[in-house]
């Protein structure tokens, strides 16, 4: 483990980008989104993707450059292509429409095509709720999730963010994949040496497996509920709904269609589906933000059947981490995310981040 | 068990309602609504809950013959006031303003306070996805789910819904609580004999409960994804959304301040929230229909990992029962649902279903 200051972390990764031919907007964007997922304790979704983006511009698969434009648009609604360019260039973009939409009718209903990785959900659902909205977002993945009796995968991770201010300064922050886990939960099972749960992996033979090293080779995760005596085919519909949402709706690959997870970015270009939404609370009943704050108080303050583990409402780890980092002014990584990147330093020919004595 | 035509068992209801003073239409709505739930093999909501509705018009808590009024309105947005009316009154016209502002505007949002338990969800998505349109609707219920590490309940079963169109007659159908799974599965287990599987349901002391009885008694589900370990947390926060979009948005009732759930119709008005959502695909890219299609038999054709237990597509399990209803003409009804209703007829002099021999 090593910190590293945020701006510090902020500027290599930005610098990376610049250095395989990303214009600076766009590349500031992409780190700052990256930057975020590591802020908030995500580090799956942070600087561990940076070489990943990377690797997409060198192969050509991702065009940084390129801008996104709007295909068709009706008064509440955008569809969008984002030519190829970063995840964050094409949320920006069409989270922006999808705001300005719902100042303007109630609702912004935003599709997008043609994407890359978009990072962390929350960041832009979140977008939207600092200018006072509801705001949603969806983008489907690579598939890795086994569908509720299937031996192999057909859709991916797929999460779905719902951010919402409320008053007092709180938020409501809800980011989740529709997995039971992330394959990086597996990941740790399997470093620590333990078994994994009930309801998490599949092996090979479309069991579920305890086995953390057999699930993190099979990489066939089982959706939120596990198997189908826990209701697991609720899992399974709402990431056929986040794919309704995002490939279906937007015309970009989807599902099966999607190429494979892969860390070369020999794939060709990923032509993700995106679906951003916005939604203005004063459309509807006066006080929507206290009552959103007296549900996450209440919620907080429900007796916790472990007195040393208190409930906690969606978003509060998040903002603990985040709180945490903002005092540090550091992110901590892991060593082998310090070495892959000082490794990438050298092959970019950019400055190495600078981790700092404990 | 017994047979019921089920045009009889349509006409009971809708006399039924009637009888303690519902006008012909709200009597005949909410009748179509409860059969819709049998005919699709979910009878916890169906029948099983007429006697409910009769209580609550008889108690005064529901004024089935009233107006519902809208309170606001935006091009793509409605907020609406139930004023106390059935379920499916309030519920067909909301859905009716969500799918005609997405004709014109690509969207439509529409919030609703002050009404009644709307039956299936999935009956409301469907009303949207019959015109052409993606439909979503979500209500709130009495608290029931316990949200992770909480020892007690603080929110409701709180269901989604997303139905839409697909080629070939094909319609994608989701309508799922975001708790594990509905008390009326506890009650099967326990009518069974047999322990409940983990991550169903707590018992008094907070913690998951295998004993049938005992979570029976408790009352207190666990969360989609069921404990923390499996990502409980990830079903909290979509039953939270759930609220969020109806209580918290439309003003009405919600989470802690909902009424128990009770048969007598003694709690006072329940003051519900709903939220109906309409989405055009023809806004976004051509051939949203031939996709979705593509979705679903892909799904359908995936190797199962035991040959007996194909895949089912979202909507698969409701749509083959469906079938099966209205092949036979009859719905089923378990005997104590038969003698219920019997006494029902009685009390109310209403002409009784008639029972089919077999």
């Amino acid at each position: 483990m090593g910190k590293v200051a945020t701006a510090d972390a902020l500027r290599f990764m930005a610098d990376c980008l610049k250095a395989v031919g990303a214009a600076c907007k766009p590349a500031q964007q992409q780190a700052e989104l990256l930057l975020q997922a590591d802020r908030l304790g995500h580090p799956s979704h942070g600087l561990n993707r940076l070489e990943y983006y990377v690797n997409d511009i060198l192969s050509g698969a991702c065009l940084p450059n390129n801008q996104p434009k709007v295909l068709k648009e009706s008064p509440s609604t955008a569809w969008v292509d984002a030519n190829n360019v970063l995840g964050a260039t094409s949320s920006h973009f069409a989270m922006d429409i999808a705001v300005n939409k719902a100042k303007e009718t109630g609702v912004g209903w935003v599709s997008v095509k043609g994407s890359n990785h978009f990072g962390i959900a929350g960041w832009w659902a979140q977008k939207a709720a600092d200018k006072g909205l509801i705001g949603m977002a969806f983008t489907n993945t690579s598939p890795l999730l086994a569908p509720t009796r299937s031996k192999q995968s057909a859709l991916g991770t797929n999460p779905l963010a719902v951010v919402a201010p409320a008053d007092n300064g709180e938020t409501f922050y809800l980011d989740m994949a529709t997995t039971a886990v992330a394959v990086g939960k597996i990941e740790m099972q399997l470093r620590k040496g333990e078994p994994i749960p009930n309801g998490w992996a599949q092996g090979p033979d479309g069991k579920e497996t305890n086995d953390a090293a057999l699930a993190f080779e099979t990489q066939c995760l089982m959706p939120l509920g596990g198997g189908e005596s826990t209701s697991g085919y609720k899992g399974f519909g709402l990431a056929a709904m986040v794919e309704l949402f995002c490939g279906v709706l937007s015309g970009s690959f989807y599902g099966h269609h999607i190429r494979s997870w892969s860390h070369k970015g020999d794939g060709g270009p990923a032509n993700l589906g995106h679906c951003f939404v916005a939604i203005d609370p004063e459309s509807f009943a006066p006080g929507f933000s206290t009552r959103l704050a007296d549900c996450i108080t209440h919620w907080r303050s429900l007796e916790p059947t472990d007195p040393n583990l208190p409930v906690l409402a969606p978003g509060d780890k998040e903002k603990n981490h985040a709180q945490k980092t903002d005092r540090d002014g550091t992110v901590t990584y892991l060593e082998q995310q310090l070495h892959t990147s000082a490794a990438l330093a050298k092959k970019l020919k950019v400055n190495p981040m600078k981790v700092l004595a404990d």
